[in-house]
């Protein structure tokens, strides 16, 4: 059955020690508006003007800042077999979405969207 | 006098040890159309369904992979001053852009755009 997908979010992850001073970077930098996830709370989020996509500020215990992407689908299992496919590997499993890691060794997150918000006009159709 | 900017492009950063096989693993996992920059031959290019930014694959001569994003400006000297004013800092000019250093050590770059791109539409404006 055919499923989407697309690189939905750009994640900048920060350490403790630098993320207040970083995520109020960022959202200056990029201006409003921002929001803070009730659900997750390690979560800020910022929407870039114009753009379908946004970006996310994710607080870390430790670990050394970096930037990761997520790729949003509307079927988790098909998408996931599909990047294994391509050279990903599954690292663990976070809540209810997957880590991977590219080829180079760079860890991306794939999370299932809400049904119907991926369409042919924003998303790559896979069948 | 007002300027526009806003974060233009995700940039995936590869070294030349890892680069043809995660770009391959990119441009697929992405799906198509890309190209390659004959100015800049470091860089591919893929664009984003749906989205007015795009994913560049740079590759490097050595160093760890990663991931980096771009800002773009009309006013390349307004911009770096504003994000020099948010706590950014210089770190080197490449060609005709910036590259710069969050306050969490991140780097990333600040580039000039072609003037009337960046609209109210699809970027931020900063009086």
């Amino acid at each position: 059955m055919a499923h989407y997908s697309r690189i939905d979010k750009i994640v900048i992850d920060l350490p403790e020690s630098v993320h207040d001073r970083a995520l109020a970077f960022w959202r200056d930098a990029n201006g409003g508006p921002t929001g803070h996830s009730q659900r997750y709370p390690e979560f800020h989020w910022a929407q870039l003007r114009g753009q379908d996509i946004a970006m996310l500020v994710q607080r870390l215990d430790d670990g050394p800042a970096g930037v990761h992407l997520d790729i949003h689908t509307d079927d988790l299992d098909a998408e996931v077999a599909r990047l294994e496919g391509l050279g990903a590997e599954r690292v663990r499993q976070v809540h209810d979405w997957w880590v991977m890691r590219d080829p180079a060794g760079l860890l991306f997150c794939v999370l299932r969207d809400d049904p119907g918000r991926l369409t042919d006009a924003n998303a790559r159709r896979w069948d």
